[in-house]
């Protein structure tokens, strides 16, 4: 028995998110599916990341276990041949029997969330970022941002699902790269609360268009409610961009 | 009667190019439907590019002619209302009554073709890119690219159609961007034959990849056949990015 890795890019556009669940078809069940036709074993991947319905990613990673005789780093080539074209797998490798995708002392992960900041949408760009046509002052959501990164309590960024317990994260970095119209929000950081980023992304977008001063940022974490911070931005502008586990990095 | 001048931008993955045709959906035909909805008139609009099936556009052009009460500048909000989000009007203004968008002395295309040259394709750039595993020496695709700028017969790089006469057209740009793993070529021109720049890509890809010496691009444009050059490109790849009309500029 082999425990296979596999790092993961996906459109999430026409997916339910990661999670298997009744009402639509997910990343991990079109895996599961093909995996079970490659190795013809009952398989069942453990994710590091479950991301939610529409949301992007450019390297989430899973696990499964096989006696399979593909060579563990052979297994991009094979599962690519039966993957869809919005799902791709960019690499394969063996990891050890008790290796677990979210439970790594060094782990690390990646986001980015897109806004596309013109006067019209560009439909180019609609399926991969966010539109605002209000123009923003994004020294000011420089100076938002800044507020955010450390280690804080997020239960103000935090949506409620049920089993929230320490709502404490550690944000390594958080920048604001600006290309043209276009904006992304790179967030670095330990861990993520339930729609975390995407409800960073929906202050920082009302400190950009001047409804927020950058010091509610502050603010908004020492209330310590949901309800102090913005809205929570479109899923469509979100992507794991990479998960780092210290020693065994992608990139 | 006033003349109204549109600048349009459409995503072409779902429509069966510019102009109307039996067997499926196009822009043209979204576009008389919706201004028909609008204005009440059986409108007919005159674009100008006849973009291919799966090509897309952040600056086409199109005229009509309306009795409509709407200022011409108010039409885009207008239209933009009725428009499915893959076709965004980006600019609406009057010209004069016999400005015609394909028969200007100034005229000026500029096109994109977008690469992605990646040992694995990236799922989120799938639609906007063509992907190409294997390494490419873009220094050699320049020294190729360098010989079809000027003014050429470019008969080589135009698949067969039935109207075509005068095969002479005028290369006034013809750059090769390089960012990380995305390589744009961009080409601005007089006029462009029938897939010309998607032959003029699939040329300068089989140069990159070492299939072809800078100089066969030479010998190409001699040869004066069309199975002397390469393959034609894939459509999705391609994006007719502006028109420029020499006075009055979208941008």
């Amino acid at each position: 028995m082999k425990r296979v890795r596999l790092w993961i890019a996906y459109d999430g556009t026409d997916y339910c998110g990661w999670q298997i669940q009744p009402n639509g078809i997910t990343v991990e069940e079109v895996l599961n599916e093909k995996l079970k036709k490659l190795t013809g074993e009952d398989v069942h991947v453990i994710g590091a990341s479950r991301t939610d319905s529409g949301v992007h990613a450019l390297g989430n990673v899973a696990v499964f276990d096989t006696e399979s005789s593909i060579p563990p780093e052979r297994m991009v080539y094979a599962l690519n041949q039966k993957l869809p074209e919005d799902i791709v797998i960019v690499k394969s490798d063996e990891v050890p029997q008790n290796w677990h995708p979210r439970y790594q002392e060094a782990l690390r992960k990646t986001y980015e969330y897109h806004i596309h900041n013109s006067p019209v949408p560009n439909p180019l760009k609609r399926k991969y970022s966010t539109h605002v046509s209000f123009p923003l002052d994004v020294e000011k959501m420089r100076e938002g941002a800044a507020y955010l990164v450390g280690e804080h309590d997020f239960v103000s960024f935090c949506n409620i699902r049920t089993n929230v317990e320490d709502t404490i994260r550690t944000v390594t970095s958080l920048d604001i790269l600006q290309e043209g119209e276009d904006l992304t929000i790179r967030i670095t950081g330990n861990g993520f609360l339930y729609n975390m980023v995407r409800i960073i992304a929906g202050t920082l977008i009302r400190v950009g268009r001047g409804f927020y001063e950058p010091e509610r940022v502050k603010e908004i974490l020492e209330e310590r409610k949901r309800t102090a911070a913005g809205v929570t931005a479109a899923p469509n502008g979100l992507v794991l961009v990479r998960i780092d586990y210290g020693t065994e990095d992608l990139f």
